[in-house]
């Protein structure tokens, strides 16, 4: 399931650009530009996306299929563009305020933007679909939440930002049902999807 | 779960006026823009919207609560929206060629721009998960099909009309599974999702 994890940790990145997109400050955008970063890397330390591939191939798949974006479920295809989507055409606040389930990811000891901690507290997520966290610093997820309290003057705006977060939430939990779906229960992944070697 | 189908059937007029918006041809406009009188009607006879609507309320939901979207899936939401984006940014003919699904619901008696058949031929559809033909006449795919013949000149056309046609089926598929997963096996409707009463 490491590749289609890959997949959504390798549209992060555009996702984060298209919040520079948004914002007009050249302060928030040289910490924000951090992300995009700390995923890609600099050219010579490899990046979060790097080491994600390096889980892949742990895992025993091709670096190459997942770079392809080979057998990715339409479903987490789906739901991957419904979050670039939602940053690039919402406000600057929602944009920002939809990357704040990352910080949950401090409990769960093992997310990067990823799902919120009572996803995994659910005895239907023992399965290990979950993102590990190999890209993030804890400091940017205190800068998101500080930024959006502080931009969130009304209450309107404030209802904006918990919706924003709310619907990440669908996001990454629709990700997670049609892992679960395919691969654990019933265990029927689509046509074109990456089909799991049989157990013997 | 009528209100899921009913979601993705409220969509279609949008779909098929994104491709009203592609299309430079005045006759291929007036083909086309039946689709829409057929769905939305003609403000005196009822259109296919509103059957889907008084099929919801057959079931027992409010008209309001399916209106208003309330309990849609977010994997449907996510999957419609694939389909509506798909139609906008592609060409022409691929916009046309993810159409043609319609080809197969002949066969099942049972679909307006709807699932193929060999998807409702699994076992696994036997849940009653389809989506019934209530709006649309036999001669529009008809109409589609041959139009994406005439159209198709290169084998790079016919590439992208097949690729069109197999993104759609992506697009289904993954609203079916999603219903399965949330109604059927395993049977967890996601937060926010609507939420059967259990049975007793």
């Amino acid at each position: 399931m490491g590749s289609q994890s890959y997949y959504y940790q390798s549209r992060i990145p555009i996702k984060d650009a298209a919040i520079l997109v948004r914002s007009e400050d050249p302060l928030f955008r040289l910490a924000w530009r951090k992300r995009i970063l700390d995923h890609d890397g600099d050219g010579a330390k490899p990046g979060g996306i790097e080491k994600w591939l390096r889980l892949v191939e742990a895992t025993g798949l091709a670096r190459e299929l997942a770079l392809r974006g080979d057998g990715i479920l339409p479903a987490t295809r789906f739901a991957v563009q419904a979050y670039v989507d939602f940053v690039s055409t919402r406000s600057h606040l929602e944009a920002v305020a939809s990357s704040l389930t990352e910080l949950f990811s401090k409990k769960t000891n093992c997310f990067a933007d990823g799902p919120p901690a009572r996803t995994l507290s659910l005895a239907r997520r023992r399965s290990g679909l979950f993102h590990c966290r190999l890209t993030q610093a804890p400091e940017d997820s205190e800068f998101a939440l500080a930024w959006v309290v502080k931009h969130a003057h009304t209450r309107t705006e404030q209802d904006l930002a918990h919706a924003a977060l709310r619907a990440k939430c669908d996001i990454l939990w629709a990700q997670l049902d049609a892992l679960y779906f395919s691969y654990v229960n019933p265990g029927w992944p689509p046509p074109g999807a990456f089909q799991p070697a049989k157990e013997s």
